[in-house]
């Protein structure tokens, strides 16, 4: 095989797991949405918990598996920040970003499948409000701050790292933690537990992007190491 | 010891290592799920909550332990994709598979012997439909996808994957993720939480072997190093 | 310092860890019994949850923590086991059960001054019967062998594995896994979610030293390496 | 860049990973509380898990990313401990403690804004008595016990020992386990599931201080190397 192939073969390894990971990363969330308020009888704590657990857990699962192959962004907000600090060039961050949005609409498209559901549903879920914002604010923050540092001095922690994180996040932040523009956007698709009213998306990839860029400046200034 | 005696000797270790490996697996599956409903009050996410970490818990245990011996597979649709893939030769993969599902029908039996249970049930729980098939496919092609994956590159990792991939698939599967012929045969023999109708049974398992064999091609594509 | 002042001070420390581990051990088990009961609203499932996460998560740390010193048995079936695979001397083992059942019930009482409740109580949960007896058996067999198991290939997989197993063990034995002597006993002293009538201490405890000393025999078998 | 002011950078950063460590760790710690209460419909068992999950998981990365740059200590009892052992000087110390100080009560803030409350809050909730009291020396003493010791032996497992420890102490401990100043500081400012009434921080402390005081001469003495 030719060098030109080589490479265009490799690309197209890395698009493919970009979208096989968020795909799989919205069929969680949301499949394990539908389930646990199917099952939860109306405790929305517990509902929560099993969302939580199950996206953490398979988020540990699917950056480790996909990382060797393209990095295991699955998140514009990440391979945003990646192209700041410019280890990725702006094409093929472009491509990425392209690939984890198809790839987490298809998701939540399987999601609904499994569970007997129309493919594409219009969400009503509201999620606004200064509070809410601030929520993805510092959950984006965070994210892309825990992958920089963690990155610098332990990079086998990552796939732990960002599992716990998010695990955490689903409590902590009052908008349960989207972080990601391709999951916000999916779930913009799905009237279920984890679904957003589709007009509360871009207020919320608006706060994602803002926290990913100020975060990637700040740790990276604060993980140099000067000596 | 003459060296046929040895590779006799091996050959049986294996085997009951996948016996042993199963037969906790099913125990842990079956027995949790015992306990979860009758604790639960009613309340099935609780009872999915308390089957879906003590199985996840287990597997990681079980892999860790019997990976040396065996390879711990503990399921058919694994041993066909290492067949497939010429890891083990396609006699071996013959005995692993009927020490499995021995191994996870007695196991189903300890379940029911610790509860006071008739050692062997007919199972009355519906598991069917488009959707469920549709669950078992997608639960069972991430699971050998990430086996494949995990195995290329870090192999060490296989244990936890595993555990944590199928806690998540608990939830994020309408089927609750069987994703596993012996596993779903010996569930045909309790009639309790975990159980499954048997008629019900061979759609499942046809899904999780075709799953099984899709993903082997495709994942050994996805990871394949050409340079 | 003279050479035998260091092997007796050496030793010391030895059964400081082991009174000091089990005590934490017990005081977490059942502390974290009785805060799950107050708190659980009468469901016992989720008292079990926040029982099974709390003792699993401590073992991780204390084994972690105390191997390098004692070898972070805590419990007289793991030392009979190690007795009878002469890795540990007789005389040693015997300190090593009493500074594990005095740490026990030391612990247990500073789980009840923690909750201002009497020191010592006469415990009345009933636990008895064939079923629960084949679960201690079981629970403790599965136990000392996943520990001779992980010694053979994994030893720094060891914390973990005993925190994932006993978290997995409370859900699917019928008993919820004592598996310890040295726990059994101390929880005769406590009327709480983790009690157990003293008249049937005995019980589970021989079912917890045969299961170990067939574990040892049958594992050390299978884990052998021959060539 | 001259070297006094290298020195003064690295200082910086080190104020800055602790100020936003403990800021990160309030943020979970009352945020998830908040989370938790309003979902849980009245089961506080359910609540403290939720609780539980999300400063777990929470702890275990932020020590691991900010370790390489301050230490994450994010709790004055720790660096008493260290400054004790020498390990850092008095006056960095006096530092970071205000740094935990200041960074734990803005988390508090943080937390109280994503969920639209009053940013500054009279905490209400009664937390004294001889029981919590000892709850918090007991569990002070444990969680500097066990980072002496891990960093003795397995430095690289502190920050899932701490997560794990922390989510166990939770459960088992009358006080849910604060067992750091500046956290229980800094929760006297939110009137939330975990707040706690400010005449009730001080007695807190005392235990916190004396136990990690008590611990630090105890466990440098049960993990010294002899020989």
């Amino acid at each position: 095989m030719g060098a030109g192939n080589l490479i265009e073969m490799c690309m197209l390894r890395k698009l493919i797991a970009e979208f096989l990971g968020t795909w799989f990363l919205l069929a969680t969330i949301v499949g394990s949405g539908i389930m646990a308020e199917q099952l939860a009888d109306g405790n929305v704590a517990l509902a929560l918990l099993g969302n939580a657990i199950a996206t953490g857990a398979m988020l540990v699962v699917l950056i480790t598996i996909f990382a060797p192959i393209s990095g295991a962004h699955f998140n514009p907000a990440v391979t945003i920040s990646f192209a700041l600090q410019r280890t990725i060039n702006p094409h093929l961050a472009a491509a990425y970003m392209l690939a984890q949005i198809t790839g987490g609409i298809c998701g939540v498209m399987a999601a609904h499948l499994m569970f007997d559901l129309p493919l594409i549903q219009n969400a009503t879920t509201m999620r606004s409000g200064f509070g809410q914002w601030a929520g993805e604010f510092i959950a984006s923050f965070g994210l892309v701050g825990i992958i920089i540092a963690c990155l610098r001095t332990k990079a086998d922690f990552v796939p732990m790292a960002v599992g716990l994180y998010i695990t955490a996040a689903y409590w902590f932040t009052s908008s349960t933690s989207f972080a990601n523009p391709a999951v916000t956007i999916a779930r913009g698709f799905s009237d279920s537990f984890s679904g957003i009213y589709p007009w509360h998306v871009p207020a919320f990839i608006l706060m994602q992007i803002t926290a990913a860029v100020l975060a990637t400046w700040f740790f990276c200034w604060l993980c140099k190491r000067d000596i």
